[in-house]
């Protein structure tokens, strides 16, 4: 595909704003060599028809979680970091081990349609370098962290030696990502304090200071749980909020994505907003693990820009389609409590999934729709027919014949799958190819 | 496979109570030819290795909304039967567009492991009738209810015409399906009125008096959604309760099967309790279509008798995995309101599925699980493993290695799908065969 232009007919489905799809019928995107979207002509008269949805985005994912994916008992938060996911992450060290998890994690993203992930890795910097080096081999548009967290609530076995150890870890990957992609292209360093209660202030501190020496962005964890948030107003009695904390260690900027942000006060909210730091909302997460329900509609009406992420493997599913399912149906428990309005559509939720996460990573003008002098990232969605079983197994949602599109997208994100993402471009490459 | 004694060999998983799973490794299970297992040996020397799971059951289901699977906006239950379900409901009277919706409906169940389903057909006694025929010849337990419905809730093009035509036209299928299977061996009727608001007073007396005449099983709903409770309370001012008012017509028996339930009060949950009715528990409704959480545990400590329901396309999916993931979920959210005993556990909503449904089908002496001298009804569930990816698509469940058998069981209710269920038997026939 590379150094020549290439034509997709098709329709085309992307978020035209918040609560609206945009359909293109009929219509050709020119894509060229460098995988930039170059025209976008309709009413085409075509000999191929396909549909081609935008790309997703999972602004929250730990690869290193992979494999306990739906493993999560009854536990929440701070029991389940102990019980399950630190003794994982700390055997990724192991870097034969790494390989076989984050392989597998970036193979079955990709698969969901998952264009560009913001992941967290582990401590070890060989094994997150390794993930680096993958996600380009792969082809995926990735955000590389190297998680920091230097305090006795991580275990002797898996924590940072020092503040010191950890700013030179981060620093050893920045590094690293510079001498395979050195503009950044396709994988970014992310800057990467778990959260406040595995960080000590020194460390934060260092970390804030690295983000206005690189302009890097940052990730980490905010208010998913209520014995977390008892635990960081005991941590740092003198913060004003759970967002000051980071606030007052020059930790939330623009760059900022915050996963989570489940019981923020309006308060907390209008700090966020203020420093415009984004939000990565993780309802599969939220219910597995009994944090809370996020308000979105909430957030969103404060001019919050929220992203979605699956937060693979407190949430039990690597694909960012069940992430927006579980999106829609958490903003119902919210409704359940009196707000009708919170209810999200799927034309929403499908926004949170796209352009919403797009503005999330810091990268709304490069991808998330089907717009010229955008960068070709797709998948293509194969929708199984009735009358028409022939093509091998198109997976689990059946069109009669009879659907509108709208009933048609609204059957895909209930019920499609990795089968029903048939191909997957990302900056015009081919990174996942249709089944037979 | 008829005619002849087979062995099964391998790991076989059942429900051995409510909260806890049997596993048998490295057991023999023979099944005579009538699909009766006779004789469980543990410790063979296995030369096949194979992992065998209990049956699932669908106690709530509606075979005509198939083709809605996944469309329900942001509807809550009294505009989503006007706006989604009546019509397409009606629009089943055409017996060849019911015979493609009920035979995609029934192999979908089939594939997502479903050996007994409780279905909702529609009024059309042709197009009932033909589920019940489609039903024996795919080889599937089911329990088939020609929906009773004679109020001007329902629309003129989709309501019986009278309670004396919808007694005959009840009565008409239970005929008919006497005339296919008269020991109701496989397929067996189940008195159906739709649900209080959709009943006149006389229909209800006539089909309880019916149900005493013929002993056959009854399926309605139950408080489902706030604003029905409201309705039903118009309607019936003379009734104690929403239960109160099936009691009082002859409708609440132990043959009784309840759906949802979730703002039954404590009164109702004493009557139920009392007339030995039993509930079938549909989380992915409830959330979808924003009718509640029903408290399951709650239920449960009062000696309730819990199955689950797909309710299919209420709730978005036809698969009784889902369902159970649900349920997990749906408890957290129940546990988010302050009672964390509320949880369920992996082993409870499989039990839910299992033994739980049996039970409340009525059919707890034949299926449920693998003891002598009950019906062989099984699934084979092949998880993947990531370092043979040779035998074909074996779904989304990514099994590393080192797992325990529980966390193979969490991973396959978090991430498994149709593809994990790689053949069923119902009554001892091989009704979804191996994939290649």
């Amino acid at each position: 595909m590379e150094g020549q232009r290439t034509l997709f007919l098709g329709t085309f489905v992307h978020c035209q704003n918040l609560d609206s799809l945009e359909y293109f019928h009929d219509t050709g995107v020119f894509v060229d060599e460098k995988g930039t979207i170059v025209a976008v002509k309709q009413r085409c008269n075509l000999t191929i028809a396909v549909e081609t949805v935008m790309p997703e985005l999972d602004s929250h994912i730990h690869a290193s979680q992979y494999p306990n994916a739906g493993i999560f008992g009854k536990t929440t938060l701070l029991d389940w970091l102990n019980k399950y996911t630190f003794p994982l992450e700390a055997s990724l060290a192991d870097t034969d081990k790494a390989k076989k998890v984050y392989t597998r994690c970036i193979e079955r993203t990709l698969s969901h349609g998952t264009t560009t992930a913001a992941y967290y890795a582990t401590i070890s910097v060989p094994s997150t370098n390794l993930l680096a080096d993958l996600c380009l081999s792969f082809g995926q548009r990735a955000f590389i962290g190297r998680v920091c967290m230097d305090t006795d609530l991580q275990p002797d076995f898996y924590r940072d030696s020092s503040a010191e150890s950890a700013l030179a870890d981060t620093k050893a990957t920045i590094a690293h990502i510079a001498s395979i992609d050195p503009t950044h292209s396709l994988i970014c360093p992310i800057i990467t304090p778990r959260f406040a209660p595995s960080c000590s202030s020194p460390l934060m501190h260092s970390l804030g200071a690295l983000q206005k020496e690189t302009n890097l962005p940052i990730q980490t964890h905010i208010s998913e749980n209520k014995n977390e948030n008892e635990l960081v107003k005991k941590l740092f009695p003198d913060a004003a909020s759970y967002t000051d904390v980071y606030d007052s260690h020059g930790l939330l900027c623009p760059k900022t994505i915050l996963a989570h942000a489940v019981h923020i006060t309006e308060e907390e909210a209008a700090l966020i907003k203020k420093r415009q730091a984004k939000i990565s909302h993780c309802p599969a997460s939220n219910s597995a693990i009994t944090s809370g329900t996020a308000k979105v509609r909430w957030m969103l009406e404060k001019g919050l820009d929220v992203g979605l992420g699956t937060d693979m493997s407190g949430g039990y599913s690597a694909s960012i389609l069940e992430a927006a399912r579980q999106a829609l149906l958490v903003s119902r428990h919210v409704a359940m409590g009196g707000d009708d309005k919170a209810k999200l559509s799927i034309e929403e939720v499908l926004y949170l999934a796209t352009r919403g996460g797009a503005k999330v990573v810091g990268l709304e003008d490069k991808i998330g729709g089907f717009e010229v002098g955008k960068e070709w990232d797709a998948q293509l969605i194969a929708l199984g027919s009735v009358d028409n079983e022939s093509k091998g197994d198109k997976g689990l949602v059946d069109i009669f014949g009879w659907e509108s599109w709208e009933e048609k997208i609204a059957k895909w994100v209930f019920n499609g799958d990795d089968r029903t993402t048939s191909a997957v471009w990302v900056k015009g490459r081919l990174v996942v190819h249709e089944r037979q």
